[in-house]
């Protein structure tokens, strides 16, 4: 990579982060256990939150369905990104990929008290447990999936591939924000994520925020393993390492290895942005920088059973969601699930009255420092409205009518380009585009901005600059996903396509529409800016 | 990566393919110059097709309308694929991922004589030399990119992103076959294609036929420069040994070093592929192949004009579709395409009669060795139909009426379970899914076969194997572009998925049915089995 500067973050004097002592992963690791606790409850249970009683089938739901699998991963990473916000006090944002795992993020918001002050009923106790436990993945009540009702979230997650498409575009024009992006490795599988690893050639440290993608191997699928499941570490970090990014391994089974391991992962990949930017905006880096990521394999369903039936169970694909099956029927699985329940020592978490113990509660970050409070998952909240010019000074003067000939969209260029002069100041508009600006006719954008590579190169490339803003790449998924976590983050944007291509990135349409539509239902959900898509050449 | 075995090709002792000699490279320098001149001479000429006059204005076509950037690598590639045929005696299926450059793939199945066979009025000789260039972009005439009517083609190249993809389904169980996809840096950008790069934890040498990506850096698309072009060769060839992939690159500018470097790397690559076919099917090897993999990194618009109207053209993005845009109207213009096609030497490629120099057509490879006439893209040729068993097989007993639930596509795995035993030693079907085969309820091929993946672990996957012959991969593009590539070359296969993830490959199953609605216009195309999608959990 030409000009790339070679970063290494030493820990130490000047570190934001301090190594995590002793006293505090064996705190982290009991918060965890709440994470891992409530994320096992809502699965199964519809009484008896705190296990207070002794497990009866009665207390389980008739029908279970939720992700187990993903889930203590998504609550390690979210339980260490909330000591890192309190040792830096940064903005964090939650992407969480494998949004299936949408009980353990619950559980997170939850343990952390922004889920209680959006919905109050929920409160934080003994009754606002039992109301937790039994809205999850129940007719009436609340998804299994990560989704609009989730504090902090700005993506779904069903349909996998955009997560790391939409912490990009999250971080774009955002340079306070750091996007936490945990991407499964099914989801690696895809062609959009494939494609969305390119970020770095893209994000510039002088002017945007860090995505921080944590790479979440847990070796399979529904019922398969995955590919990079089943590859060295060597072999996935040199993937992420061919496409610009800097990555770690954290890797282990042991509870408090791990902590250790990935609290120091975290803490260096922190230093490393803060120094990237910090060149970045002191103009002491050219290229793309080399931005960290963090490759975390650890078992699927980690905590869970070892095995059901004699058959294993933790670390194989039949942890994926429901690794009990039948406990309501089954004392022996009913017995297992309440040896499991217990493992995380509930009694030592919950006071009798439902709240968490205070030296777990001191753990979560403040206020909007909350990733379920984050102010960028908040719609158009701190981001000023677009003044747009008038329509009438783009109008076309006609006189002798059908005597001359225009196309339309030149003067709408004229109109992108004002908006981009408009809002240099405080970017909050960009233009997302395969690679078609000029054949769209919108090339008056390029009078006052450029299109945006880091790499440079003396090869004859027209308007190309570090610090253009014009997104062009060859990927109608990332045109679209890199705008919609532009706009769900409050900000403005168009992407423009040919019309014989809009197909490819319909089904990305559809579930933003979907999105918007579960969204407004939501008053705590802010408005977000519409997500404008012109199709050409039609 | 778990056993990969170190695979080194010798070249010298054993190769199949000899070191080109230096007139042999004279000699394919004019074949890549013939098919260079009659690409030039499609977009531009509607007369004049020898040059035998001075060019006028009245030669050129009233609307100019082709891509001139990719197709000199094209040219190039094929015209080397062609000497590697002839040494080898191998069968070689051409995906032109860059079908932007149908100029130049219809150059070369012209020159090769496939060309004139199917359509016998464009003769090799003047008057159907005339056609040829009249026809080209033309109403009423050809597409400019390659299509069904393109002979050889099983893939369409306009929405960018699927070539690798149907390039791998086409090497599946074709264990002869060599599949040379060419990927530009373009779509290289795309999602699909991302995906697409894990083919070597998919294709087993044991069974397989081989996929040679030969990826075409000439640094740009439309108007912008593109990420892998402006990456060092050190990083794009990390990038494809990440993911399984055994790359050499060739870079250059001067055609003559340009050739005996990439006749070198193709033969080490044949030889390469070979070996590993060889050991694969003498049990020697465990694990993923590192299939070789070629880099080529070349000026866009090699050998065209250097400028035009004092802005540089030949190597930048401005060569990408027709870098002399007024010569019809401007002299200089006319006279600068005058010189660029006099620079191929005509008058030593083509006789007066307009027939290709007999040293240049002994180049060729014969009957149906020629790419233009692969037998693997003729549909249905030679591979037999499905023995399906009656319908009544799979019948349910309905006893009392309403009395009992039965799930529907159990017994369609039953179904196929017995075509994946009915096909055992003649392997011509398989079912695509993305990871839904058992929660779809089509398991009861897991009696009798497996998952496929390379990678081996002992991490508690069920039915997996490197000779299963279910394809799982979490990506419904890979799963519908390796099925179109199965089905586009006479195979049969099954593509199952949600509904609620249809939407995902929407856009790939309406360019198949759009391939197949101009495909049965054409006489000379053979029927290709259905591409059957089953849409679950409806």
């Amino acid at each position: 990579m030409k000009n790339q500067i070679s970063e290494t973050a030493v820990r130490g004097s000047g570190t934001e982060v301090p190594q995590a002592t002793p006293e505090e992963l064996e705190l982290l690791h009991r918060y965890w256990n709440a994470a891992n606790y409530l994320t096992v409850a809502q699965i199964y249970l519809q009484e008896n939150p705190l296990l207070r009683e002794p497990l009866a089938a009665a207390h389980i739901k008739p029908r279970l369905l939720g992700h187990w699998g993903t889930s203590p991963g998504l609550s390690l990473v979210y339980a260490h990104l909330n000591r890192l916000i309190r040792c830096t006090d940064a903005e964090v944002l939650f992407v969480a990929g494998p949004g299936h795992g949408g009980p353990a993020v619950i559980a997170n918001v939850y343990l952390e008290g922004t889920y209680s002050e959006i919905y109050p009923n929920v409160s934080p106790d003994k009754a606002g447990l039992r109301r937790l436990i039994r809205q999850f993945s129940t007719p009436g009540g609340i998804p299994s999936h990560v989704g609009p009702p989730t504090p902090g979230s700005i993506h779904e997650g069903g349909e996998l591939g955009y997560a790391l498409a939409h912490a990009t575009g999250a971080a774009m024009d955002n340079p306070g924000l750091i996007v936490a992006c945990v991407i499964g490795d099914g989801e690696a599988e895809t062609g959009p994520l494939a494609a969305s690893w390119k970020a770095p050639a893209f994000l510039n440290p002088a002017r945007d925020g860090a995505v921080l993608p944590i790479l979440h191997l847990n070796g399979h699928k529904i019922s398969g393993p995955t590919v990079l499941g089943r590859q060295s570490d060597a072999q996935v970090s040199a993937l992420l390492t061919a496409q610009g990014w800097d990555p770690v391994v954290v890797s282990g089974r042991d509870p408090l290895t791990v902590h250790a391991a990935f609290a120091d992962a975290l803490g260096q990949a922190h230093d490393r942005i803060r120094n990237l930017q910090k060149r970045g905006r002191g103009n002491g880096m050219s290229g793309p920088a080399p931005w960290p990521a963090i490759i975390l394999r650890t078992p699927k369903g980690w905590t869970g059973p070892a095995s059901v039936d004699g058959v294993p169970v933790e670390g194989t694909f039949r942890a994926h969601q429901v690794p009990l099956a039948q406990v309501r029927e089954n004392p022996l699985h009913l017995a297992q699930l309440e040896a499991w329940l217990r493992s995380y020592k509930p009694e030592t978490l919950f006071d009798d009255e439902g709240r968490l113990a205070p030296e777990l509660s001191a753990l979560a970050p403040r206020r909007d420092r909350r990733m379920g409070a984050s102010p960028s998952a908040g719609g158009t909240s701190g981001v000023a409205p677009l003044n747009l010019a008038p329509l009438e000074n783009y109008a076309l003067e006609v006189g002798v009518r059908a005597s001359t000939r225009h196309e339309t969209t030149r003067p709408l260029g004229e109109m992108l380009r004002d908006i981009y002069t408009d809002t240099e100041t405080d970017p909050r508009f960009r233009l997302f585009c395969p690679d078609e600006t000029n054949s769209n006719r919108l090339g008056a954008v390029f009078e006052v901005t450029d299109r945006c590579l880091l790499e440079e190169a003396d090869d004859g490339g027209d308007h190309i600059a570090p610090d253009g803003r014009v997104m062009e790449v060859l990927s109608e998924h990332l045109c679209q996903g890199w705008l919609e976590g532009y706009v769900l983050t409050g900000r403005y944007g168009l992407f423009a396509t040919y019309e014989a291509f809009a197909m490819v990135s319909a089904s990305m349409t559809i579930q933003h529409a979907k999105w918007l539509q579960h969204a407004r239902e939501l008053p705590w959900r802010r408005p977000v800016p519409s997500l404008n898509i012109l199709l050409t050449s039609t």
